[in-house]
């Protein structure tokens, strides 16, 4: 059993299975033919081109009416099950991070319409006076339909449309730990995290911001939300063993994990025969 | 000025100006065209196939016979003015990082075969009681050929073969810093840069392997072997500034210093707009 084993599986998609989306001419997702035929046929908004290079286009010229169009065509899209059953959560669609936002579309869709989705994920830790480690995992709930009873990160959560990262954090930090605003905002953000993987709903395009929160031995995480079930304190060696033998990890908090371990030496160029597959792995481009 | 311009800055080739070399057919590196007539017509241990696909093949089929068949082609060309002046010192060339050493070859011929060039850094940086962060920032002896009176990390030096990345540690740490060997030991690998550009010389792979080491404000880096004339403390938002704004640093230190960055919390996913292009651009992929 090898870490790179889970890279491996969040990054399996077939390319040529799926069409350009574009904002006004601007390819900014990826769709099935069968899903661009059906969203061009539920509205004038789209513009499906044919011939050798066909694109599904997203005509409105402003952010406000192209959020319009979509959110009637995901309406009836998840009225017939073409998507799952809408969130009620809006996320942004950008042409890159950092940009302005294109539109807002429902989480549901984003697989659908293969925009990139994105997300914080945060590494709660307690450094030891020996420099070693131990880190805070969850157990997310039996009930829930996402991953129910994997281990997760203390903190995780996607990144809606109209809140800054730092804002987020500190929402998420709140329900999923318990934590005070002013601990949350300890957390420093370490970089992200990149995968691509298709689904029968679509492509999962995401990147994961990733934040390490050091926290001292008496801070006890405590779920408000009903997403997880218990937190324990593990030492790090102990995640590292979990993640590389088992499949007990939410699949994309194995990475996140993974580049943790990395990012505190707990792997070896000297000794981890994958370590540049693993280092280069995390950040798939697409 | 943007942090990404060096970034870019080391990412400049062009793919159609090389062939591949292959060690028996398989390959390992890009030699330009002229380069691998006149190797194949100084080497019987060499093949240059034509065609549409044309490639240099190594033949010999051991390490031994293929390191020596290099070395008498390497001197011709050195003294052809084909490659730089030999440098004495061997270099590893592997299919990739983990996997066995194919043959060594002199790093004055490693970018002329466009094979991998491996290397280690470590930022020497002492933590403050606030989570404030100062680094050792060494100025390169202004009689260098590399890169004269630039700003470098403390310790970094190319991988040879024979070492472990460990033990080549240990000994850039004495060499460049005068570091004990249980002060160097405390380096932790945390990840890697990748970057890739052509020079007159052929075509610069680099991987170098990037260390962390958190020194007591006591630890004064001393130079023993005239590469660095001087070591100063910095605090980390002026590397930052200095990284940011001027072209102080030797090139590629900055890559290795923005990794740094980032993975310390200086840089935001909220406010630096290339946040994502730095994350994927510091390990590109060929």
């Amino acid at each position: 059993m090898a870490f790179i084993r889970h890279i491996r599986a969040c990054n399996t998609h077939d390319a040529t299975a799926f069409l350009p989306f574009a904002v006004n001419g601007r390819p900014v997702g990826h769709v099935r033919p069968a899903f661009a035929d059906r969203v061009a046929g539920l509205s004038d908004a789209f513009r499906l081109t044919g011939g050798a290079a066909p694109l599904l286009d997203l005509l409105p010229p402003d952010p406000a009416r192209r959020s319009q169009a979509v959110a009637e065509v995901v309406a009836a899209l998840a009225a017939e099950g073409m998507v799952p059953p809408l969130r009620g959560e809006d996320f942004p669609v950008l042409a890159r991070w950092g940009q302005p936002e294109l539109l807002k579309i429902d989480r549901a869709a984003v697989p659908g319409f293969g925009v990139r989705g994105f997300g914080l994920h945060v590494n709660g830790y307690v450094p030891g006076p020996d420099g070693r480690i131990e880190m805070w995992v969850g157990r997310r709930a039996r009930d829930r339909g996402v991953a129910p009873g994997k281990l997760d990160n203390m903190v995780a959560g996607g990144q809606p449309a109209g809140l800054s990262l730092a804002e987020n954090l500190v929402k998420e930090a709140h329900e999923e730990a318990g934590l005070d605003p002013s601990l949350a905002r300890a957390a420093e953000p370490v970089g992200a995290i990149t995968y691509i993987f298709d689904t029968v709903a679509g492509l999962r395009r995401d990147t994961l911001f990733c934040y390490d929160l050091a926290l001292s031995r008496d801070v006890i995480p405590r779920n408000t939300d009903g997403e997880v079930e218990a937190f324990e304190l593990w030492p790090l060696a102990r995640v590292a063993d979990s993640v590389r033998t088992t499949d007990d990890w939410k699949f994309n908090v194995n990475l996140v994990v993974i580049d943790f371990l990395i990012r505190h030496g707990q792997l070896s160029p000297d000794h981890e025969p994958d370590y540049m597959d693993l280092v280069t792995g995390l950040r798939a481009v697409d």
